[in-house]
């Protein structure tokens, strides 16, 4: 109950502004104090990482935090890079998660310390010396301090979506990743999606002209997993529900989209909006399961249906950016750009030139297929036989785990840094405040401090 | 030019909160005076026009006022409903339209007056004695001030969309039709499709649980229209682009969602936030267009290619808006609908339920021909030989006219009053304040006079 108390409370002078209600009782923090912190850049503590070169490592040496969901899938990746990794240890709080994990690894002779059966046991395993990389798939709350911890002993760290769930945990990780001169990656998987890259590729070559807008979202009606007692680590998922309203999940959709659009690399997020519907999934769903469940007929959950939000960039370009992880419909993730000479759509790809048909309507299949053969990332063609053998994701995971492990091995900056990840995954944070303000803008933070300007390309786009 | 002078200026406090630039230069105008205009309820002239009942009309006579690009439709369809209505007279600036009119009606043996050649030829046609209803489809900028003539003369008014393009001009609308006691219809051609009243039968029938949010558009590539010289009358469309921001064309998308969710009629819209993208799309297309035109070679167009609104309603609902007339991509409206227990969205037509794959598949092709045939409108089924015949975007534009004029003959309430067209209009002003202002949250004017909160149903939906 303490967040709903935590609440940002409206000065009365803005809210009239508004024609909002004004709540007098919780005042205390006024919006121009909390919008200051916003925009107020903390003490930096090194140089910035961006395009962070490190001594090349032949063989990477790996660390699991977390075998829950995630976790084991990038783990049998790992295995898979033969000589170019090795995994040294592992970690989980929950002993049959590490013994689950050892009955695969034991199987390809692979030999890790195991750490488990209590919460700090990744403390211990990060006092080892014989690390290069943690990985880390664990409850959202716990990426950032068990990061943190993880740079602190001078080790790499690719943390699973979202990096962090509060402002200052953001800041947390850019400030901790710049003081220790490591790498932290988000490890946005879809970045690394086949339709993703080839849209990349397609904006790289022109095919879309002056970018404009694009959608971006996380549709998937997670109602089963989140009510299951077991469906994700102590229920943690459904209790960001009851905790706050806001974009909980914005990366999946919204990383693909930046990266079309430059962000950190020429343009960046400036401000943006943020709506919620009313909340009805969750506490319809509710009352249909077990009387024994702790969610059980409970109607005090904060999190809107639908949670709409909308970014303007530098630049000038738009991102619709939608959550909904409750209402009966088919999974999508939108992956929508548009510019003046193309558009794109999935769920399912269609795409849309001015050069055909005027562009009034989507390209007919065989057209489709020559602009997917044109463009096709180099590397969906590379690895085809490795990906058609480990998958995840229809290959984006394994494609994901080699490109992390490869620019490791070769000491080439990986193809997303701490900026990136704490650009798109703020959009919880400031979706949380812009809903709870009754959707006021809500300017974003500027980790990279200035440097955003800078035309970079990006790794795996360098290679083409 | 003017408009671009007349931005609404941000007070530099409310700028500062915001973390907004401020201009010194044209500060006379606060967003407080600004915003409290909107919220602030002009002085009432007359008894609400809701649920408004007149004498029955046996034969309804129709003058019509414009016959550009929409007229000529709407006069066919009331041409072909026989002795339920008689076309007395027409009216064009253009003499060429009346007379390409009058080949057509002539043919039929129907002889209206007409009215041509000069601005205000309307005013004396609405003069006459023998005209129950005036149909307008001229530019926006002329709706209001024709309509309010018309009612002023004692004649109901059916105004092509949008019903009026400012604020002061929707309340002039409301006023004049309390003030006459007539009728004030938006002709929203597409509150009467197939597809549109299949959905609203379903949300009547309960098919989607409780409903949550809804999604909108006009996306429709105009820029070959825009830039003809004959296209619009005197190149209307492409001048609104030069003066200002925002959605300039909200009602085909939002009409019928407004409906789903009894906007007016136990709902109501409450605020709404927008957001423009960068302008691109007809710069550029200006470059390629005949150096003789008005706008070749242009870059003054004030009006971002993709305009994205998302409203609240007063029940908690939301609805996102676009607006987009320039990218090459194929038309849609998107015509989304999210309730707890089901989601539609169009482009093409597709329905998931939560009682069929748990949600998580669209329903299959059979599955879905069977919702249609379960949940198709009454009046597809009744008029399907005259829809045939008549068409009109598929026919929805026959179905409007057939329940406008069958309405009038029975002495019923129209299917849309006054308050609808005023509340789904309106979203091109408050876009446009939201817009210039950095996407700042915009109240939105009650018409209804608290009126919207009475539970009642479309008269279309009545005769079930």
């Amino acid at each position: 109950m303490q967040d709903r108390r935590d609440f940002i409370k409206l000065s009365a002078a803005v809210a009239a502004f508004l024609g909002l209600p004004v709540s007098k009782t919780h005042a205390r923090e006024t919006v121009e104090e909390r919008l200051h912190t916003l925009t107020n850049q903390p003490y930096r503590r090194g140089p910035s990482v961006m395009g962070l070169k490190k001594a090349p490592i032949d063989q990477v040496r790996v660390a699991f935090i977390g075998l829950g969901n995630r976790g084991p899938g990038h783990m049998r990746h790992v295995a898979a890079l033969g000589d170019k990794a090795k995994i040294t240890a592992i970690c989980d709080i929950r002993e049959e998660r590490t013994t689950k994990a050892m009955d695969f690894l034991s199987s390809k002779g692979i030999k890790p310390a195991v750490y488990a059966g209590k919460a700090d046991a990744y403390k211990e395993m990060l006092q080892r010396d014989d690390i290069d990389l943690v990985i880390i798939a664990t409850p959202w709350d716990d990426h950032v301090p068990m990061a943190v911890e993880t740079m602190r002993h001078g080790k790499h760290v690719a943390i699973e979506v979202p990096v962090a769930v509060t402002l200052e945990g953001h800041w947390e990780l850019v400030n901790t990743a710049e003081e220790t001169q490591l790498n932290c990656m988000m490890m946005e998987n879809v970045c690394y999606g086949d339709e993703e890259l080839w849209i990349m590729n397609m904006v790289h070559s022109g095919v879309f002209g002056t970018l404009t807008y694009g959608e971006a979202a996380y549709i998937h009606d997670l109602k089963g997993s989140m009510f299951s007692k077991t469906g994700y680590y102590d229920m943690f998922r459904i209790r960001h529900h009851v905790r706050q309203d806001g974009n909980l999940y914005p990366t999946h959709g919204l990383g693909p989209v930046a990266q079309y659009m430059d962000i950190g690399r020429g343009d960046r997020f400036d401000h943006m909006v943020s709506m919620s519907s009313l909340e009805a999934g969750l506490s319809e769903h509710s009352k249909t399961v077990e009387q024994d469940n702790e969610f059980y007929n409970r109607s005090d959950f904060m999190h809107g249906d639908m949670n709409s939000s909308l970014i303007k960039t530098a630049q000038g370009r738009t991102i619709l950016v939608q959550h909904d992880v409750v209402t009966p419909r088919p999974y999508s993730r939108i992956n929508a750009l548009a510019g003046t000479k193309a558009y794109h759509e999935g769920y399912p790809s269609r795409l849309s030139l001015a050069s055909k048909h005027g562009g009034h309507q989507w390209l007919n299949e065989e057209e489709y297929a020559d602009m997917r053969r044109r463009y096709t990332h180099p590397i969906w063609e590379d690895l085809k036989e490795e990906i058609a053998a480990n998958g995840g994701h229809g290959g984006m995971d394994f494609v994901q785990i080699y490109r992390l492990i490869d620019c490791l091995n070769r000491g080439l900056p990986l193809d997303m840094d701490v900026y990136d990840g704490a650009d798109w995954s703020v959009v919880t944070p400031l979706s949380k405040i812009s809903t709870e303000l009754g959707s006021v803008p809500v300017k974003f933070p500027d980790f990279t401090r200035d440097s955003w300007k800078e035309k970079r390309s990006y790794g795996i786009m360098a290679n083409l």
